[in-house]
């Protein structure tokens, strides 16, 4: 793109944003929004380019927002490129990045968080203390500050998707969500900012998370609805696999996010894995399309 | 007002409410709302009233909130009079009216919550388990369905004015607050829906809220800036009240809520009293006006 053609508008300020947010809805202009942590992948380029689609303008918010860290997780290492991120932006043809810092987020006495309940027990809720509380209390701060009217999460983080789903209907935010399928590596390796910590051999075991969902799929399509049988052979294929340390993987609704026993069309098998220090996670919705080059696995 | 000449409109419907909600803000009309649960008193008209100047278009919602109330508090017998309600809100040029029900604002499988942590711990919070919790939670539905651009509260609620003025800072919620002085009867008392629970007797008894908030001015007016001093002397007033049960008696700051040992502009002197089995509320700020009639208070 010829430079000065395309020039991506950065607000750091919330009350900037709002501000445009509010002349683009008195104009009757549609906003779709694409909430990031930035370090962007073919992923998150995936959701602006359905953003595109969507809106008349299309925002992207970049920030790694503290509230969802447990103490213990890697909020001071996540990567972050923001000059990189805007390049990328502007490629398909972001209009606005919305690039707040912590004072700006969470000013001093800041106490007001959004708990949504029973979707958020299980899976990364019950290994990620507060997680999903600060992925609430922030997108539904990202949502008064940009006032879209159509926003983009990926199906990649599902119980997140889930999470927001629910919210926006329990609260009445008059947003429309849109879940995109998981962006994946060639090699099926779903993408993911935090794969830029995996070593050239853990890189390598932690195909094992792809090729297990397809292997769950096969077991699904072959006739096997008895989720513990399938659950057992997934989890010794991920452990057959060198680094690997499983966190969770489970079969669960797709709705309440509640373990089930029988497998169906809405349910889906999720599961968190670490592999050496990186913590990754990957799902399959049953039923669904997925993508994973043939592999010969175990 | 003649027959036909003013029609306030009713919404039950969530949907309605917001695409109601939506039309007017895209024709750039401004939306003044005031949150209530119904039962109208002169408190609520002169928010309607301060409403009416500050919006083209006013609405009022009626709904006893059931997550606001404790298991053992008088949910059931709150009192309800929709005719009346929209007969008193017509008189004061009220546009719309939204009135859902329990099955439109908690369909099953709700489980969203609004935690306002810091202002809510001492005062009506340490009282009332979970009281606050539910009225950020409605308080941001409404806000999401009526989509104001100001909203009016009444003082005589003061932590939760507080506690809205918190929620909509930290959520980024782009609403104006106006909170208005509590109306008072004649004599004094504060009005409330729950004042006609009282007993003629109880009702002579509870003018001893207001006199003794007139006393803390006075002492206060007088050079007393010992927050323990003033409490002492108020508490022993109310005791010397016949079907009193002091809840709590306290002086903390206007921003934070929490408790003062010095008594300045920034402070205010709230209390929750049992009268008979009705529990009343009232306040102070220090240094604002306060129209109590003379009263020969021991």
């Amino acid at each position: 793109m010829p430079e000065g053609e395309w020039l991506v508008e950065i607000f750091n300020s919330v009350k900037d944003m709002q501000n445009k947010a509010n002349l683009l809805r008195l104009q009757g202009k549609k906003i779709a929004f694409v909430p990031t942590m930035g370090y962007f992948h073919e992923g998150h380029l995936d959701l602006m380019r359905e953003g595109r689609k969507r809106g008349d303008y299309l925002v992207v918010s970049i920030y790694v927002n503290p509230t969802q860290f447990a103490p213990t997780e890697d909020l001071d290492k996540y990567p972050r490129n923001f000059d990189r991120d805007r390049a990328m932006a502007e490629q398909v043809g972001v209009d606005a990045i919305f690039f707040p810092d912590n004072a700006g987020m969470y000013p001093p006495h800041y106490q007001t968080y959004v708990d949504v309940e029973g979707v958020t027990q299980t899976l990364c809720g019950a290994s990620r203390a507060g997680h999903f509380r600060g992925v609430a209390t922030v997108c539904t701060k990202l949502f008064n500050i940009v006032k879209p009217h159509v926003t983009i999460f990926g199906k990649k983080d599902f119980q997140q998707l889930v999470t927001i789903k629910t919210m926006i209907r329990d609260l009445n935010m008059d947003i429309e969500v849109v879940g995109m399928p998981t962006t994946r590596e060639p090699d099926g390796l779903a993408m993911s900012s935090r794969n830029v910590y995996l070593s050239e051999e853990e890189r390598q075991s932690a195909l094992c998370l792809s090729r297990s969902l397809a292997m769950a799929k096969r077991l699904f399509e072959a006739g096997e609805t008895d989720a513990g049988k399938i659950l057992d052979q997934v989890c010794k294929y991920i452990q057959s696999h060198a680094y690997t340390v499983i966190d969770y993987v489970k079969i669960s609704d797709v709705d309440t996010v509640e373990e089930v026993q029988t497998v169906g069309r809405n349910t889906f098998i999720a599961m968190a894995v670490k592999v050496g220090k990186t913590r990754l996670i990957d799902n399959y919705v049953f039923g669904e399309d997925l993508n994973i080059p043939y592999s010969d696995e175990r």
